[in-house]
């Protein structure tokens, strides 16, 4: 029997649905990254996890939680998708970092220390002076490096992101963006962010959102795969994955917490604009999780070797997984 | 090699210190299960979760969580001490009942449906009307018979124990609690609460507790051992262990805390008094966990099998342990 060929997207927050897990498993999706807190305190979190709780004695058929690879072995084994947790910002931990184990207990296996805003633990790449990782980002890094939960840098500015891939022990990840000099979108990572990612065994995850694609909703499957291909001769195919940012059947008003939490009182547009405040249409060659076979092809047709379009595609994210979700020792 | 003969106390909430870890490996106990609530809400568990965390990181050769039986067999292979969690109320799910799942998820693994008092699950015994379990009484059992969350009735009221052993679909406990015909306490149980524990698989943990004892703290070994044997005889000796509600070093101010939280701005006595509001002094043959062989001793010389006292001192927990913490299903 050959060996299974995964597929992992390692960043969706869709507006969850049997519809959308039927689409997972259409699209032959193994393992997601799901996002499950933006701007939710500790007590909101749980909510929410509760509210995955439900899913999953709901579609017993189509998703299985996720804590560690293995559980991606047991979903391709019955069929599923495997559905692990992570926080867009550090706000479910509080002030708490007691919260960091209690959380990785509860299924957590990334998060991100800001998400565009100042945090306490960094700077997010929305603010105008980037003062790197705080004494308490410090100690939040190492604590997150004991117990497994991988430290995320997708939203945080340039310095913060430098220095967390050098103070964390174990890699880190940006799970969703794309490189600055394809699109130079603020979201988007420059090169000395990304080496310093990939140089210390992190991960990059090729995002889908067209705020982070070149030409928007219309950029084409071959620019975007091309894009990849660069992207792999430069810090290596292995550091590669998708983190696709599919925000599926989600209402405009979610694309505005996630912008404006309740951290002002004044609209803030994001990535958008006043003219375009909502969520934009994602390309159509990429519209739910039965369109990843495109991205498959499309990286084969580039020129990726098979075994380089496979590490892309999931193999690279579950030797992350695996290695990234134990506790440390 | 001989199988391992176990020694387990299902109820301790001790002022935890080193010292009284290196106690547990002195007296050869292999596992406890703690109360780490009495009127805490959620958030306040988990920070008495997190305390714990910070005393496994310390204490690493000595103590290591517990979650399921196999754990267990990890602490003898190490020469270390399982820690169980439990609640003495359920107060830390709040009105929630997505709070179970969380819960166990965190390694919660017995909850007293009621503590003393009315609940929104139960009717405790000090009430003076027992209405048996309630709407959400009913629905919170079978989230916990589906979890493996144990239901523990110490606390409960003569009719909320009968019901909820006949609702609960999988065994439930009395952790720590002497029949009343011994010494006719509050806090001890009739025959007919012991019968409907039993009969349906479940367990009774005798308490070392002196206003539990005839007697009180001079009650002798041999009176104590005697009961056991005789409640063996009548029960069945698989269906009991030790349960010995040792509160060690704690001060007076903590039995005040359990008896009156936050419920009355009186104070309430519970099993005390106004003459004696405090801890009592524990039977001289029972005053920490070194002591655990004057019991086995005592068991034997009142004539009880070696297979018998085996299991009373932890081989019938630990079958407990092994087949009421797993999921359902």
């Amino acid at each position: 029997m050959p060996a299974h060929r995964f597929r992992i997207d390692a960043l969706q927050y869709a507006n969850w649905s049997e519809k959308i897990f039927r689409q997972m498993r259409d699209g032959g999706i193994d393992a997601i990254h799901v996002t499950i807190a933006y701007h939710e305190n500790f007590r909101e979190t749980v909510l929410n996890l509760e509210r995955w709780n439900r899913w999953f004695e709901q579609y017993p058929d189509l998703i299985v939680k996720g804590q560690w690879a293995s559980d991606i072995d047991h979903a391709v084994e019955t069929g599923r998708t495997a559905i692990f947790f992570g926080f867009q910002n550090p706000s479910p931990i509080e002030d708490d970092i007691g919260l960091v184990e209690i959380m990785h207990a509860l299924g957590a296996r990334f998060m991100q220390l800001t998400y565009n805003n100042q945090s306490l633990l960094a700077t997010g790449c929305y603010e105008e002076h980037d003062a790197g990782i705080t004494r308490m980002g410090r100690q939040v890094i190492r604590e997150m490096n004991r117990v497994g939960l991988v430290v995320d840098m997708s939203h945080s500015g340039d310095r913060s992101t430098i220095e967390a891939a050098e103070i964390s022990e174990r890699p880190i990840a940006i799970t969703h963006a794309n490189p600055h000099a394809w699109h130079p979108a603020l979201r988007n990572k420059r090169d000395d962010v990304i080496s310093a990612v990939t140089r210390n065994g992190g991960m990059l995850g090729f995002s889908l959102y067209p705020h982070h694609l070149k030409d928007g909703s219309a950029c084409t499957l071959e620019s975007f795969c091309e894009m990849v291909a660069r992207t792999a001769e430069r810090y290596g195919a292995e550091h590669l994955g998708i983190g696709s940012d599919l925000c599926q059947n989600q209402p405009d008003s979610v694309v505005e917490w996630m912008r404006v939490g309740r951290w002002t009182k004044e609209i803030d547009y994001g990535e958008g604009s006043a003219a375009s405040p909502g969520f934009p249409a994602m390309p159509d060659w990429f519209r739910s999780n039965r369109d990843f076979g495109n991205i498959e092809r499309g990286l084969r047709e580039t020129g990726l070797s098979s075994e380089e379009t496979e590490g892309i595609m999931g193999g690279n994210w579950y030797r992350f997984f695996a290695d990234g979700f134990r506790p440390q020792g």
